[in-house]
């Protein structure tokens, strides 16, 4: 009876956290955007066969496998989702995009900037879209930021401070995990691409770091009850030059204490800057030099349907978007770029080169001396 | 293959901003929690059949009428959402609960309370389950206040200050809209019902209130360019007495220039205090005298798994969930209700609880003097 | 050798806090002002001899008495300084009157306003200045909102919320103080005080009254260790009426747990508000309408010499005055008044006014009835 | 008739901003605290012998003059306070020291390093007490914040960011003033010498840093109408390690258009974590694993008679100090230091000690690599 849209049948690699929200983003970005394109949920694949029903019936797809290989090889199914661990994220897209599929992998694309080249060339020379999950850059408040920035509303770029802080490692009898193997772990790694896909995102390419990685807790406990030496940062700090002249620090920690989500900036311009905090993540602070004098401060802009696509999510301001809109609004501009409309959000060319600039940071830090990005 | 849920269809009417949020909220209640029962989008009704079919290509459902009436004859159906204006609430909750249909209802029920007694009356008799929409309640962090209250966390509950502000009628030159009803319009009906519903959820009854409800801009000119006078308030307040023996006072104001959603309040008691902005809904200031001398203050509890539902949305804290979410919470209660587990998160009996006390602070602010609730 | 500036002597009667900060406010109000007239400290006196000549020596008087009756009688005295309990306020200041000097007389004048009313008249027959210790007015953050106010940056006034909370009352096993005295005492009559008086120093006159005084703690215990019921208020909130035409509602409030200093408002206009925390009283929250859209917020204005007298104090922003200097504001500007420039910043007939407005609330809460001001 | 206290004539040098605090620091010194030395504000030099007269009047000095030479020669003046540019510092310094007087110094002692050294061999070897104004160092809360460390209330530090930016030199078209003399110019050694001195206040001694010193704003126009390239940084950050095996970094920006007093830090411990702003320097956000799971928060403490020496300024809490009282804190820990009891707050050798820090990461960034403090 009423007009359809174009299909696009959906598999999800991975049950966790990060294919739950996969699947709501699909979901979600379907019924907040009047997308021309409609994800339909087909099959997750879970090595536990139980947990892979489970999460069928949970998150609402139509199918359920314990081997990802079924997703590769069913025709039917346009993009591939891969939600699993890290580890693995090299193989299987790879199988996807050999198989003519969309590839949209969590980050990081890969433990090591030589696998996430690889990927992102596979995928250029096969013509598939792909997408890597930095959704904290969907928020509108960022995009609003970044658009400030480019109408001169800050002035000249003086300076930037960005910071991603968390305390899940604080804890130093908390277990050795897959974040702590050498190969792509760390808190650099872990939470330093959010600083660095932030900084760039607002200020343009960085073009020379010096890093400063250090570990503090230097032991932790595995699963077997080894004790296992921690070679991983906990702390990665950089200084950053960027390609419009300004320069910069970020901060990755994953051992600060008390803070949960302390993805913060401040940018300093001629005539103005701008403080941000994912931790309340639908404000903007703004200061113009412009406001009169006596008058002046930093103004609490709260994200209203004056902030795309804030508006499609809630139809007055002050309501609050959340973490999973993000992703919604993620999933969107991805499914909108497979339909042909723009970019995608972030490709994996992208994921490539926020891991490039990581690990210059990384080696910089080791070699205790500043380093030209991707030299 | 698949084990499969319970369904139960769902019809909405309405496709406006709440028949939007009623439409996500079934489909994330399914994909967040795991429901015994999932409600499958069947049919939305809209006036406007184009714009029906719209919705129903949008937000997911099968089918589309221009007659609402066709979702209450439809026997398949099994809960009725009703979003439509105020004013027609009663004749269709009343006619699907004739046809023995659940009925979920936007706030306010009804323009009167007189009306609200009707529709409470006739779902209790019918044995259907119902709810009114006051999702502001499903916020983890208010669960968290409550549940801190009753365990004696504040100790004796010495007094508490609610307050619900807006500014989207502090534009003087802004039209007359139903809002502006002397049936059932006024700040204190849009707004100051959530105040009240807060006080009550957190502090129990209210047994006695004094109102002073003030119109500030005295006429507007509504869509046929007709001068109207405002008879209804634009700023309500009312002195509070509770059961608990406690003291309060509430105000709602919808021409709070520069306020977005000031759904605050303050309550105080003999060993601790909350504090709660709905402007930043994914936080919750706790002070205690237990804490150590000079070690005292206001604490910021921010929103994380400890905080159910809230690790069904993130995994970890700091995350924020959004607006929407809280939908889906409330959806979710009244699915598990619906399946024969607890009570409706917010029944039409609660919501002509609300509307019994707003017609007597207004009632009291007529006649100047102090009155009991529902006397 | 240097031209000497006029000098005045003080006698200061009580030593306690305010006997301290009336001495500190002398002293720096001469060092940071640059008055044509000088205040000396000259006579210290307390019923407590030796209490007296400790004060003397650590507030720098030259002399010391344990009769006050010996500052009256002291020709070369010019202002007394009354920091004594509230119940000796009138004889004291009717004494210094009588021997024609200029009084500085705490807060409150008196415990009625019906005495305080006498020493109004009996000051101004007299022809001598006064002063009551109103010194969060002194604000230079609270003389900027009357400023922005009144020059229509907030465009016509809709409404006012106003509060003072603390919690030093909050402890039931607290002792009965003079504070607990039926003749004056009550969290109104302390606290209720300054949010009246900032209410009318930013919006002018109170007209009408309805309040709401509760007693929350019934009982204390005196020195003596007799239990005594407690019959004045430990909330006392009202609804206001302006002679301006808008409304709004203060309360007061001494058991509010963890709150130390929340004398706060809220005022909203039709182009724009002000949010304003004695927490934090070195900042002024403005929105404004004016702002670009999608750029408005509220904005936190920080102290800064653009805003005097704040500049004598620092010659930078964001440095920050605290309360003892608010107290050296007032006696600059009581100190000048005697010095025939300008009016005193808040004399006893500011005094009685606000007295009257208490009791006019006081009396409403008793009657359960509106009441207009003074009549 | 009053036992009198010892009596120590202080000599000012300066009559600026600094002069006028070293003032107020002595009168209220003696006011606020129970001091058994009084300081006897005596002679005021000014190059400009009526700008010297106007300021000892305004003051409260006894004597004027244009040489500052008188000061030293006077036999009975027993501190000389210096707040002249500071090229000037040493040559002052070290005439009053030769002159056995003790010396209160405005920081920076002198330009550079190797000058601040020759001064406090001096001091020492002459056995005058000294004084370098650090008064940030003073307030209440940051020495709460020091004692919470040292008695474990964050468990082992694991990290720690200090930073301290202002916008005062953000405008491109200010003019060239002695702070950006290639001399110990600068935003490093301007506003990094005060994150220098907090983070070894909190933590110790820094023992490693690697500087990233930047110059934002290239050439400046000087008095004369020259147009000055600028060779001093505008940005100076640092990447530190402490003697404790902490780690941290700093910031020191004059160009952060926006910020007023940005003078924050973050510490970071295995149990808890402190975050401080001296734009709100009455509070100290405080994070305890100890607390509650689900009640954990950072809590907002608010200065308070708990934190001494707030309660002989306020005391309730709440009231809050401002900067001028800082100076007081400041002045009386030096007059006890000279009256023998206990050790100045921060003498000559603990500003080289900052000094030499700071020439560290100057050299540091210029020689693009870490470098080990003091070698």
């Amino acid at each position: 009876m009423l007009p359809s849209k174009t299909k696009i049948k959906v598999g999800l690699i991975g049950t966790g956290f990060m294919g739950k929200a996969h699947a709501f983003g699909f979901t979600n970005a379907s019924r907040v955007f009047d997308l021309p394109v409609e994800a339909e949920l087909d099959t997750v694949a879970d090595i536990n066969e139980a947990e892979a029903g489970r999460a069928a019936r949970a998150f609402g797809f139509a199918k359920a496998t314990a081997d990802w290989r079924d997703i590769i090889a069913d025709p039917e199914i346009g993009i591939v989702s891969i939600t699993a661990p890290n580890a693995l994220h090299k193989e299987m897209a790879l199988a996807a995009i050999a198989a003519g599929k969309h590839v949209y992998c969590e980050k990081p694309l890969a433990p090591l900037a030589q696998d996430a080249r690889e990927m992102a060339e596979a995928a250029e020379a096969a013509g598939v879209k792909t997408q890597v999950g930095f959704n904290y850059l969907c928020n509108p408040m960022l995009k609003l930021a970044r658009a400030m920035i480019e109408a001169g509303e800050l002035g000249e770029i003086h300076g930037y401070r960005g910071l991603h802080a968390e305390d899940y490692m604080a804890d130093a009898t908390g277990p050795f995990t897959f974040r702590h193997d050498p190969a792509g772990g760390g808190a650099l790694a872990d939470l330093g691409s959010h600083a660095l896909a932030t900084a760039e995102f607002l200020l343009g390419s960085v073009t020379d770091v010096m890093g400063d990685c250090v570990t503090v807790i230097d032991a932790r406990t595995d699963a077997s009850g080894t004790t296992r030496k921690i070679e991983v940062d906990d702390i990665g700090r950089a200084f950053l030059r960027f390609e419009n002249g300004a320069s910069g620090s970020i901060e990755a920690n994953w051992v600060a204490t008390g803070r949960k989500m302390q993805h913060d900036f401040e940018v300093f311009g001629s005539k103005g800057a701008l403080a941000f905090s994912q931790e309340r993540f639908n404000e903007l602070h703004f200061y113009s030099t412009d406001d009169a004098a006596g008058r002046q401060g930093f103004r609490k802009i709260e994200a209203a349907p004056a902030h795309p696509p804030y508006g499609l999510f809630c139809v007055a301001p002050g309501h609050q978007i959340g973490f999973n809109d993000l992703k919604a609004i993620e999933v969107a501009g991805y499914l909108n770029a497979i339909n042909g409309d723009g970019a995608e959000p972030f490709n994996f060319r992208a994921g490539l080169r926020i891991q490039t600039v990581l690990e210059d940071i990384q080696q910089s830090s080791l070699e205790r001396a500043w380093r030209k990005v991707g030299e």
